[in-house]
């Protein structure tokens, strides 16, 4: 990829998708989720070129999202699976899929669906507060600078915030 | 960007990646919610190239996730204003912040906090069932095919299931 690299950015967006925002990634995580984790599976799975899926996985390792597991001994042969920080990132997929379903998908056309099985029930992922439980919505949230904020972005973040009226109702 | 589209699988991930998983698109959705709306002001916050700016603002408008709206009439000038379908974005962008707060930022040392107005409590997103309201993760989840789903996918999704001894403990 021919791109700046935002890890050094002050912004956790960046960050994350300085790992994650390449495209292939999160099928590759999305396919790991389901249960394919052997490099050819994933290969035939997706569709994408030896090349590609060697070096996303190679960038995953790296990044402890994935390790590679010896499941046979001769000859050695490995499969890859996620990390507690690389399951951590199910929630976000849940999110993304979400959000497709709503928006991309025909009424009641969804193609996978998700059983909670603590309570049994088909899932829609809601993104809510910790403290109080509630929705999140991009009309009920205040950005503050946090503690590791730089003295520009506070500055800026000052001056600007998030402005109801700066969205479009339609 | 050289690469297959993904908006013909059967997929909610894929379809939606389709749409924003190029990387520059979401922090486009990053600024547009902070209130930056202007390309000028774009551009620079970002350190993108105008020629990329342009294209991802033409897709993401095409997409109906921006508007373009006039601010000025003489000479015409516009912004760009999330949609309903774009603001439905913000709790992807939040689950996405939260992994990076969590995995990525060195402890305490946040660059940003929400506060839930209708609480006034700093927030940590969290990706919870709308049923019973329980937090969602990679181990109390089971995929089910929906009724959108294709007949070789029933078929793959029956032999693989998300198996949790795949997943490792480190």
């Amino acid at each position: 990829m021919q791109r700046t690299s935002f890890s050094d950015q002050h912004c956790s967006v960046a960050r994350t998708l300085d790992i994650i925002g390449e495209w292939w990634t999160l099928m590759i995580l999305r396919d790991l989720f389901y249960g394919v984790n052997r490099f050819e599976a994933l290969l035939e799975q997706l569709g994408i070129s030896r090349k590609v899926l060697t070096s996303r996985l190679k960038r995953l390792t790296e990044e402890n999202i994935l390790r590679k597991v010896p499941y046979q001994q001769n000859p050695l042969r490995y499969e890859y699976r996620l990390t507690r920080r690389g399951l951590d990132l199910i929630p976000v997929l849940l999110a993304i899929m979400g959000w497709g379903d709503r928006w991309l998908t025909d009424k009641g056309a969804v193609p996978v669906e998700f059983v909670h099985k603590d309570c049994g029930e088909v899932i829609t992922p809601k993104v809510v507060c910790n403290h109080c439980g509630g929705t999140l919505t991009a009309g009920n949230l205040r950005p503050l600078p946090g503690p590791g904020a730089a003295a520009d972005e506070i500055e800026s973040m000052r001056t600007s915030s998030i402005n109801p009226e700066l969205f479009s109702e339609e």
